[in-house]
């Protein structure tokens, strides 16, 4: 996991906030399925996670075309529905069109 | 750290995804102390964060004049150049709109 390169402005991202049920019932094999089929999808632009009290993943995306086709994909939908039944008390996501960006290495 | 209770799209994010540098240097200090004044800025909405391999920081904003004012906020600067110098290795910054959001919850 690294900051995602996502190149010029403007594109959009998914922020998917969450809080975890306990136990893992099979969320951690899913999680890696689901962000590498992500990462196939057309007009992905990368993944940035992680985890503490709540959990962050933001997906960022060409388009809301592609953020649609990866909603609707069918290992995603089964991912989803488990997801409610069995992996998250609650969890927000927030469809976001990224205007700016700027950022800072010290390589 | 809970889910931010954002209200009715379109609002405002920044999502600001950072590596860090080894040690403390003041960073954890500096860090509540910085989540305490955002929070007490015009506009601010809210706030999700957590820290694995990437920090992700999501801070929710009424308007761009309210984000660009927090940046110009004198101890955020401060923080801001201190992080440059001391705490992060890189970091990006996004400022993006919230155009949709949806939850879950299963209470």
């Amino acid at each position: 996991m690294s900051i995602a390169r996502t190149g010029a402005t403007p594109y959009y991202a998914v922020i998917f906030t969450s809080i975890r049920t306990s136990g893992d019932a099979g969320y951690g094999d899913m999680a890696d399925a689901m962000l590498k089929a992500a990462a196939k999808q057309p007009g992905f632009l990368g993944v940035e996670s992680a985890r503490e009290t709540v959990g962050i993943t933001v997906s960022y995306w060409d388009s809301l075309e592609s953020i649609a086709a990866w909603k609707r994909d069918a290992a995603h939908r089964v991912a989803q529905e488990l997801g409610r039944e069995r992996w998250y008390d609650s969890y927000k996501t927030r469809i976001c069109k990224v205007e700016r960006d700027y950022d800072f290495s010290r390589l």
